[in-house]
């Protein structure tokens, strides 16, 4: 029968908490669905520096590489703030996505009807929303060479690279649209081509990939300011939203906001033959360890694992799973409101489990 | 008796109605202060391309650097979109703050209680938002070398330059902490330095700075991704707000969405010899020409530049004029509502022209 090994990597904060609720969701609805999960848990982040000296010891990378899929839960926190360049819980987190060539971070954004009114947003102009942001993610600025610091004085000065081939751009664009023909048939590509040579590249070779394989889909360009704009006024007019590395860090993290809380919020990070799934929010140190953290996003994350696996039949029976328990009433501390029930971690867990 | 070389550069779209109109409130509030104002009006953006093929001739640098300052309406427009690197609008605007030396944009945002109702954002949330933008307008990825292309189908590659020096961060550093100590005393400076080398640099400096001369000022610091959301979440923590010239790019049209209307908003580029002022607004060419355009931000900006030249008695006359036409319910289409008096682009000149 099918089996997959599966990475733990539940990393700081409350990044094994919510681990925790996701396995436990996982082995229900696998086993209804005939298949077995075998785990592997191993430090990241600031465990891994506290452990073994190194954000993403080798041996870790090396035991993601054997595995079909890495759960990721959150690195970092404020014991590990004063740590510069590698030995940064970051570091461990860009070293594993480039190690396993995690090219293309994919970032769903819904806020349905329910829970429109959590939204800074108006409601009337997030109610329905269902966006999809397809970030390029081992290219870029993030990895770019050269890159240091040099001088002394008022004359010192540091620089990074900002650099894309058409190679990189053409396997990130052809991930956007194919999102786009499963969903509204709408590519949004976001650069600044009025500025820079690396944007022209990326919008020449959308506008050109697009012409050759996808005249299908819909496809507009939009500058950076203008999307980060687009983003508050009317976010619903977006579909698949395709763009690069660090443009996709800051415009993924403003839609992010719409629904009110980061803690429904999944990721998936793809492209290589291993991918990383984990919740957009962070490690939220403030609040780890005392069963307040919201296991949404993750048990989200562990369904996009499934559907990256083809088992999609389980991955339905997550979110749904998810739905009943929100339609439910059931909330953790950050989505609860007058005339919800507030319940802990480990009871959302195990009601999403019942449910699934 | 006091006088100044102003250089009008009205540029394309509304450009030239709304700089008509700021010329016209100058004009009644120099006499009232008892200066004197002497236009010299050049071309810029596509209305230079079309008359030298140079959307920036050095001609018209010249006249800019030999005034006292520079108002400027907007630039682009379809008719120009086609055209590409230095032959682009845009790029009319990168020469002329480059030339004139002004590394710092400031941008303003603020939302009275009387405007909250036209926020996308829940009116709680902005009402009384008071927040500033100092953007670093000559430096990072916009001017960094080497920038270029090279290689051919998928190799080819192209890049761009993040890099600044100690002493480009420092000037804008201190500009930003000056404006603190003139409002709440507050600067946030926003950076990647998680990731980028040029980051790590900004903020080491940022801090430097900030105990050797500033540390009356509080100073704190956000990373980009997380600013973007913060700007959503819950703007009014923002006082000053410090950043790159990419970042602030993306960030200030993010903040400037916060009021609900670009047609409010001033900017001023400051630094060199002589500061540019300019609305955030662009060229709208799909209203240019039917007395539609809201003049209030370039007014604005018209005042920012008094300000700037220590004529503040007739920069606060300016803004005071201001308020009064919206107090009293006079609105352009952007901003207008029920109850609200719909006026033209010449009638609200005139209104404020008689108000201040
Ligand atoms: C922690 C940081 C390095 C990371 C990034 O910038 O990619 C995070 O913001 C993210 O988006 O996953
Ligand atoms: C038009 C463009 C080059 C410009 C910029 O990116 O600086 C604009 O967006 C701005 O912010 O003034």
């Amino acid at each position: 029968s099918r089996s997959y090994n599966i990475t733990l990597l539940p990393g700081d904060g409350i990044g094994p908490e919510v681990i925790a609720e996701s396995v436990k969701v996982l082995d229900a609805v696998s086993e209804k669905a005939g298949f077995s999960l075998n785990y592997t848990e191993q430090n990241a982040g600031g465990a891994a520096i506290d452990a073994h000296s190194d954000p993403m010891p080798d041996s870790v990378v090396e035991t993601c590489k054997k595995s079909d899929a890495v759960l990721l839960g959150a690195v970092g926190g404020p014991k590990w703030d004063e740590l510069t360049g590698a030995m940064r819980p970051e570091s461990g987190l860009l070293k594993i996505r480039k190690e396993l060539g995690a090219f293309a971070n994919l970032r769903p954004v819904t806020v349905p009807e329910s829970l429109a009114e959590n939204s800074p947003l108006r409601p009337e102009t997030v109610a329905g929303l269902d966006l999809f942001t397809v970030r390029e993610l081992t290219g870029g600025i993030y990895f770019g060479e050269p890159r240091g610091t040099e001088g002394e004085g008022d004359e010192k000065k540091s620089w990074n690279t900002m650099v894309y081939s058409v190679a990189e751009i053409k396997r990130v664009a052809r991930v956007a649209f194919e999102w786009a023909r499963k969903r509204r048939n709408k590519v949004t590509s976001v650069d600044k081509a009025n500025v820079l040579d690396v944007s022209r590249l990326w919008r020449d070779t959308v506008i050109e990939l697009h012409a050759a394989e996808y005249s299908d889909v819909e496809l507009d360009h939009l500058y950076i300011d203008n999307a980060a704009m687009q983003m508050v006024v009317n976010p619903r007019q977006f579909d698949v939203i395709l763009t690069g590395n660090i443009f996709g860090d800051i415009l993924s993290d403003a839609s992010a906001t719409l629904g009110g809380s980061l803690g429904l919020l999944p990721s998936a990070s793809v492209g290589g033959p291993v991918g990383i799934f984990e919740p957009v929010h962070g490690s939220a140190p403030d609040i780890a360890g005392q069963g307040k953290a919201n296991p949404f996003a993750m048990i989200l994350s562990a369904a996009m694992m499934l559907d990256t696996l083809n088992e999609s039949d389980a991955a339905n029976a997550i979110r749904a799973g998810v739905d009943k328990v929100l339609a439910d009433g059931y909330r953790s501390g950050d989505l609860w409101k007058e005339g919800n029930t507030l319940a802990s971690t480990t009871e959302l867990g195990d009601l999403v489990k019942d449910a699934a």
